[in-house]
């Protein structure tokens, strides 16, 4: 599986699209949003530059496209309108895997011009977007080309099945489980880390080059709490699917091989980990390293019931649906993704109402030396 | 009829597609190749700059999207290679309006970077894609940031249709007509040349602030010799497209109010109209200003056997159905385009077989001063 060619969310606005299964990443943008402002109000305290670049990495397709970039806007506005300053002209690019549905977010892009125009009136900026699609764990920009990134959601994708893990493995590492689980061994637990760690140094060492000294970094991904990979908060999304995926292997509707070769390409770090590796790249300092909790389906008060997606169960099961079929498709018979969520969603049900269980989000702020 | 909305060509791969009827545009790209060569080379000569912004506006969706980068790239490299220079990093900016297919061009877009590599080596570069959607009516791009745009078979497009001809207008002005004809009256020339003075003259005051001093603009669009509008070499394909519209209406197949209040938001100057506007602007000096033939279907040599297309008239009318069909779709039914391209193809036919009439092509070199 080329991580590259198959990952994205759900195109389009479908029932099952992401555009409209995205309140999880919405409500993690949203808890983002202080230390965001925070992080470019310090970049404008000490110099406004002509030109300011700004980069959304992994921006997906939907509604939390452009918010980011929205939110941005607005903490600039209000700033150099404090500071009696004109606006520097905005160029912010917007980044994900060339199989992102881009045409979708364009759509909507004239629209976002003219709110941003009515709003801040015709001397703001100018701002002009541009997309560039590409693996963020690789070059993406010009050298000393931007002074603030964002990336939300996105991280946790590593950008292959972690080696030896690989579905032409000669030996399936990790029968029955599709991440992480209790009872993995110590091998896929390394071999999961290492990808990780070669992924974010790769990540850190693109963006070091082209982030400009004292430029901003805000990152927020998925992750955990505690240094033990196999807890609860940052695997057991992943158990219940290969429990889903296992219940009809026993029914004969997937074959047992097909779930032994499949390993998702995702690793959820705890702060330490993280840390270690900036530290190791040397090229940013850390403002803030902050986890927070995120119910799996974003918060009940965020519940929208025209979705006639009634339980929290099926709720979950479609934020999950919306951002793992490509991948599962390009693995698993495509016609068996109707049931498989179904049965993922009985099983979140029953799980939710035993545990409290909730993602960990990790938050990041840092400024390039 | 908002021109941003509704004009794009042809989406996807299929038989009416952009990316499969499009040799007249890419033949049209090969025969400006030698100029825009002679043009890059001039800037490379007197200063390799670190980052080269380098922009293609109306860039469309298919093959010829990529291949003007590759051709830019291809003698960027020569050039480096010849005065024994590193390449500088290349920004690469493909526009279109909104509506086009950019998702299209960012599935070729890993295989365009792979073959980059091979070609040229990993010391290459790095070449950095993105899109910005946009009408290049307007500002697209920060100041200064240019140092060579290109822009082929898209400025014949006019921002809207001129004022006074849109469908909304009290009096239809040029009845059984689409475009300019022989028997338009004198207002109708008027509106059509006056609109583009104003759109050429805003397309060259926006480029004008976002290229460097010596940056190049190669420009590339559908024009004609004579000062004369209403001559054939300019206007004959539309007239025939009235023509297979007015057969419909004489079957009651099409309403006759539908033909006579639609105009084609499309101007095809001459070489003189085009200069005075650039002396007008007065910050580019023109280094050449050629125009040449093509004819109708691209040349005969061009012919894909494969695609099925057997007659001339066939050819020409997929050629001109994937570049007017979205904005026909939009004023007239969506169910008649068969039929009316069937009829086009016809008349072409039977037009060609009598005439030797060809598109006159405009290229303009010109320098920011």
């Amino acid at each position: 599986m080329e991580v590259m060619q198959v990952l994205h969310m759900n195109k389009g606005d479908d029932e099952n699209s992401y555009a409209k299964n995205s309140k999880v990443q919405s409500k993690i943008i949203s808890l983002g949003k202080r230390i965001n402002e925070e992080a470019i109000m310090q970049i404008l305290c000490s110099n406004i530059p002509d030109i300011m670049g700004i980069a959304d990495l992994g921006c997906s397709s939907g509604p939390n496209s452009l918010s980011v970039i929205s939110e941005i806007t607005d903490v600039i506005y209000a700033k150099c309108r404090e500071l009696g300053r004109p606006t520097p002209e905005l160029k912010v690019f917007l980044n994900d895997l060339p199989s992102n549905d881009f045409n979708f977010i364009f759509g909507s892009l004239p629209a976002f011009y003219d709110k941003l125009k009515k709003e801040k009136g015709s001397e703001f900026g100018p701002c002009f977007v541009s997309a560039t699609p590409g693996s963020f764990y690789g070059r993406l920009f010009p050298s000393r080309s931007l002074h603030c990134v964002h990336s939300s959601s996105s991280l946790h994708w590593l950008s292959q099945v972690p080696a030896g893990l690989e579905s032409n493995a000669r030996t399936a590492m990790n029968k029955g489980k599709i991440y992480i689980s209790k009872s993995s061994s110590l091998c896929v637990l390394e071999a999961y880390s290492l990808q990780f760690q070669k992924d974010f140094s790769s990540f850190l060492k693109s963006r070091s080059k082209e982030i400009v000294p004292g430029g901003c970094m805000l990152l927020s991904f998925m992750g955990r709490r505690s240094t033990d990979p196999t807890t609860d908060e940052s695997c057991y999304h992943w158990e219940l699917l290969a429990q889903a995926l296992m219940s009809m292997v026993s029914e004969g509707l997937v074959e047992e091989e097909k779930v032994d070769s499949f390993n998702a390409p995702y690793y959820g770090p705890c702060a330490e980990e993280t840390r270690l590796e900036i530290e190791k790249d040397g090229s940013f300092s850390v403002n803030r390293l902050e986890t927070f909790e995120i119910d799996w389906d974003g918060g009940v008060d965020d519940v929208d019931t025209t979705s006639g997606a009634a339980s929290r169960g099926q709720r979950v099961a479609k934020t999950i649906r919306a951002v793992v079929e490509s991948m599962l498709e390009s693995h698993f018979e495509k016609d068996i993704m109707d049931e498989l969520f179904r049965r993922y969603g009985e099983m979140v049900e029953g799980y939710l109402s035993k545990t409290g269980t909730k993602y960990t989000n990790l938050v990041i702020s840092m400024v390039r030396n």
